[in-house]
Formats: C-alpha cells, sequence, structure tokens
C-alpha cells in the first residue's frame, strides 16, 4: 500500500481503527508513513502518547468532547471533520489551539456526509470556517463504504472514479477561496483493488494491514493475505449432528456475517495452525453459528472425525477490526505480544 | 428473582456475565445470593478476588485451561460442565483439587449438550467420572436457549415444563448411584415469565439484572424493567432524509438486531434521558442500522426537528450483556462509577 501511495503520488494515511496497537503502528513508520486516522479521540490520544503527531479523527467531530480535542491541538497536528454548520460553529466558539477541518461529503454510501450537489449547505458550512482563525479549511474527505457491497473490480472503480469526480468539482468550486484545499478517501477495496488512485491528495484505507473474509469476497485480498487467525479450542463434539463447539463466540469475534450463496450466513473460515502460522481454509468445515461464548463448527463426517477435545482450530474472522478490538491484543507469529487500546484497560 | 427462588425453595445462582461487575454482584450478596454462574475461567478468578466462593462456569470446560482450573479449584467451591468423555478424562488425570462436575445436558436447544434420550453416552461419560476422586458428581445443567425464539408465555412453559421433566426422568435413572445429584436450569424467559419453577435444585439466570429490547420482545419484562441505557451524543443531522447520526455504533453495542414486522430490523430504541434516568421508547426515532462508530436513527420530520448536534440521546440495547462488555464500565442514575471486568484490561 505504501507502494502503491508514493506510485500515485498521495499520502497514505492509514486508519489505525483497524489494530489499535502501538507496535503494528511502528511496522508503519518503518514505511515512512507519518500521518494517521483514527475513529475517537480516546485512539487519537493513544497515538499521541506513542509519538504520532499528525491524526485525523474520521468521525464526526463530538462538540461534547471540547476538553480533549483542545488538550489533543495543543500537542499535535489534529484534523477533526465536519457535516453541519453548528459543529463548525460550536468547534469555533471553544476551541483553543488550531486543528485542520475537514467537510465529509456524502459520495453515495449515504451513511453520513454533506452532498456535494447542494452548494447552500456547503457554502454556509464553509462561512463557519472563518468565524475562528483557529479553525483551517484543510479540504473534503469521503468514504466510499459502498464498495463494501460490490464483488466486482469494475464496480469498485466506477464507484471510486465517481467519487474522485465529484471531489474534484468541489476542488474546483471552491479553490479560489481555499487554494490549498485537499481531497482524502479511503475505503481498503478501492485501494487494494484499483492500481491507479489519482486525482486525490490522500487515501486513508485501514483494514488491509490484517484483512479479512469480508474483504476476500469483495476481493480486495486473498486468504493468504488475511494476517490475523483466532485460535479456539474444541469444547466440545457432536457425533450425531457432526458439529464441534468451538470455545470463541459473538463476545470474541463480534456478530457480522458473510452471507453465502444458499441464502445462510457463515461467521468464520476454519483453518489449521501450522508452526509458521496457519493454512487456508479447510474444506468441510464451517462457522454456522456464534452465540456469546460458543461458536459451532459444522462439518462433513471425515472432517469431523479428525478432530478431538483439546485440539485447536484456526479461525479467520468476517471482521478483523471487530475481532481484535474484542480479543484485546496479539500474539505475532514470531511469539510476540502486541497491545490492543482496548486491552489496556477504561480511560 | 430472589424471593421466586425463595418461594420456590431453589437456589437462585444468577449467571453474572451479563454485569461482570463486582459492585454490581454485591447488590445480589443483599438478597442473600451465595452461588454464581459465570462463562469463562477469567470472570471466575475475577469474582474469586471478590470474595465468591461458589462458582459454575457454565460452558464445557477447556481441557487446555487446566492451570486455572487447579487454581480456583484450591480456593473455591468449582463447578465445571462436560459434555464429553474425553473431557473428563483430562480433569481427571490432571485435577490437584476437587471440584463439581455437572453434565449438560441438550433439552431442545440443540446447540451443545448430552441427549437425554441416550443412555449410553450419558452411563459412558459417568463411568469416567469414577476415574478421579476429585470429581465430585453434582448433577445435570440444562440451558433452554430456545426460550429466546418465543414471545409467548405458554410457549415458554411448554418448553420449560419439557425440560423438568427430561431432567426429572434422569434424576431417577441415576439416584441410586448418585444420591445427591441436582437439578439446574436457567434462562431468563423462562425464570422472568413463569410463577412455578418447581422440580429443579437451582436457577441460572443472568440477563434480568439489566434485561434489554431481546428479553421485552420476549415477553420477560417491560421497557421499565430495563436498567442499561446508552447515552449517545448527536454528531450530525441529514433534515434530507430526517436521519440523526449518533455516536454509538457495533463497537459500543456490538451488533445484535431485533426483527420488525416487516422483515426490517432495529439496533436499539431511542428514550430521552430525564434527571432520574430515561423515559419509555419515543414514538418515530428508531436505530435503523450501526457502522463500526455511527449509529444511524431514522426520524419522523417532527422529532427530527427536536434534536440538535450535541444532543445526547439514551438508547436501550437489543443485547445488554455484549453492550455492557463492550462499554467496559458504568454510570449509576446516581452518578457512581462501577467497574466491568472488560475495562480491567487484558489479564
Amino acid at each position: 500500500m505504501a507502494e502503491k501511495a508514493q506510485r500515485n503520488q498521495v499520502r497514505l494515511r492509514p486508519h489505525f481503527k483497524t489494530h489499535q496497537s502501538a507496535q503494528v503502528g511502528e511496522w508503519f513508520r518503518a514505511f515512512g508513513v507519518e500521518a494517521i486516522t483514527v475513529s475517537s479521540l480516546h485512539m487519537a490520544q493513544y497515538f499521541a502518547r506513542h509519538g504520532w503527531q499528525d491524526i485525523m479523527v474520521a468521525f464526526p467531530a463530538n462538540v461534547l468532547e471540547m476538553a480533549r480535542i483542545n488538550a489533543l491541538a495543543a500537542h499535535v497536528r489534529l484534523h477533526l471533520v465536519a457535516v453541519n454548520p453548528e459543529t463548525v460553529t460550536a468547534l469555533a466558539q471553544n476551541l483553543q489551539h488550531p486543528v485542520h477541518l475537514w467537510l465529509k461529503i456524502d459520495t453515495g454510501y449515504h451513511r453520513t456526509g454533506i452532498l456535494p450537489d447542494n452548494p447552500v449547505a456547503l457554502d454556509s458550512i464553509l462561512e463557519r470556517v472563518k468565524e475562528s482563525p483557529l479553525l483551517q479549511f484543510a479540504g473534503f474527505v469521503a468514504h466510499d463504504g459502498h464498495t463494501y457491497k460490490q464483488t466486482e473490480r469494475a464496480a469498485i472503480e466506477a464507484i471510486h472514479r465517481h467519487t474522485v469526480a465529484q471531489l474534484q468539482e468541489l476542488r474546483v468550486r471552491y479553490s479560489r477561496q481555499f487554494p490549498q484545499l485537499q481531497l482524502s478517501v479511503g475505503d481498503t477495496p478501492s485501494c487494494s483493488m484499483l492500481d491507479e488512485l489519482r486525482g486525490v491528495d490522500e487515501i486513508r484505507p485501514g483494514n488491509f494491514v490484517f484483512y479479512d473474509l469480508t474483504q476476500q469476497r469483495i476481493g480486495s485480498n486473498t486468504y493468504a493475505d488475511i494476517a490475523v487467525c483466532m485460535a479456539c479450542p474444541v469444547v466440545a463434539r457432536h457425533p450425531e449432528r457432526n458439529e464441534l463447539i468451538l470455545y470463541g463466540g459473538s463476545v470474541h469475534f463480534s456478530k457480522d456475517t458473510l452471507p453465502k450463496e444458499d441464502g445462510s450466513v457463515v461467521y468464520g473460515a476454519v483453518v489449521a495452525l501450522t508452526a509458521e502460522g496457519w493454512t487456508e481454509p479447510l474444506e468441510g468445515l464451517e462457522v454456522v453459528s456464534l452465540s456469546q461464548e460458543h461458536g459451532v463448527v459444522r462439518a462433513t463426517a471425515g472432517q469431523f472425525a479428525k478432530y478431538q477435545i483439546g485440539d485447536v482450530l484456526g479461525v479467520l474472522p468476517v471482521h478483523s477490526c471487530l475481532t481484535a478490538d474484542l480479543m484485546k491484543g496479539y500474539l505475532t507469529t514470531e511469539g510476540e505480544w502486541l497491545e490492543h487500546l482496548s486491552g489496556l484497560g477504561r480511560l
């Protein structure tokens, strides 16, 4: 990803919410990464403590957290995001240190953001940016979450191009007023599947650090690229229905699912653990349901017979960000423990 | 629940995985509760540190955690659960202190457990219990998770009665061999909705300490009984579609859903926060989707107009256990902070 960013002459500002680990962050530094994205002020504080100086909180700024915003803005180059004029005014009235303010544009995902064809809304929010010299308008951010529903490169490319075109129109419209304004995009499917990522100033993919089954289904990665795996002991066996019960449920994986062609869903892919890591997904074993602590693996008769109480199976997660957040730490294949912010307790 | 247990002459062994809080545990002590249920050895260690002496780990014993099992069994009256003979043999070979062993019976939920009409399996596993004098056979446990799919008291009563009948048959079959054997059941729907809980020795409901929307839908509780609520700030507004964006997503709530009659799902009910707590769910506001940090509330035009950036809405969770686990702590309506095991960091 670092190489692709360099080739396209865009800044890589990776989203660190996927790993939330100071040590994994160091891996990025080795590739020249200096600017990062997070999804909460709490995460921003954590990475600021670990020496990161250029941090975007890619979530609509919560004006009830002004004390945290000011504490961070005093020490790092803090980038905030706004969608509504009221947010900008609240920031303008309460900021004590400069922040870089980005406007979130809804380029088609329709979760949040300003519609790009709404110049009245854009003008009125940009007017408010002038209410404080501490608010430095940085540009427009977009997140193409709708690429997650695609499984074809052409569809993802079409979404990405449309997004870049919309953002570039905004740049043209506002470049006289704000000649320095930048454009920032960044979903893992686009950043993984497209070779050309031109026309913007930065990309903010996050999930690619680990990938997972969701991204594999989209086409962002192969199974071999998935870098997190849960080690789940077999705690019960049901020969009458060829089902194994794993110690691994929704309190460990969260509850995201992958749709199957027959309308059913899976909660994870089963792999064998090896000395070096793990294998590709095993045929004839499937995580078919999760309750709080139980994972149910349905097996073929042949596969079922191979696994005994106390064996440990690997499970590739449907959504690696949520699984890492719940497990609160990592053991590398080299035997090193890495921390996760959620393992440090409640702040 | 304590009063109902006493009236039915059954032991209340509440499941503490719902709250995972030492202080909430104290509330139970005030009602005479001395025996508890947990779902992991980690949780058992936590409550043992807080003075609990009689702890059942209601999950098939993980034979890879013998060091933890022995450390706990040295200090508390530890109850473990087994489904397969191999588990019993592994325990027999590695135990250093006595434990109370229960066999898990599958009374109809079909997640895990020994089928009660399988005397060969039952006899063979009970033979293994004799392999170590440290294994003290305690009786049969069941969890009627299939009551969660019901919404009628009569259906829940039918499930409960069938379960008790099956367990009583087992008691008759094995009482000569094990005259002290006990029967333990405990899902929140049965324990909440039925007045009569006779024929067993103990009940293990857990969720009733907080309740939630799932239990309300089943009929276990009213909205007014729900004792956890998430305070979620409004961080963005979308007048073009009457949607509010809350700071509250799947990393806070997890991702359980409630089905609606029209086939759609909801992720939480919106309430107004008050000086004393919160109101009943508000008409015309609904949490219609969750992504990692975003909660999307769809509103009527009238409701939408009332809520501004920086307002804080209350959201009643679909599943209180998972929400508490993710939020890692509680603020009571009296302003006191209560801890949650997951807020203490990674052990």
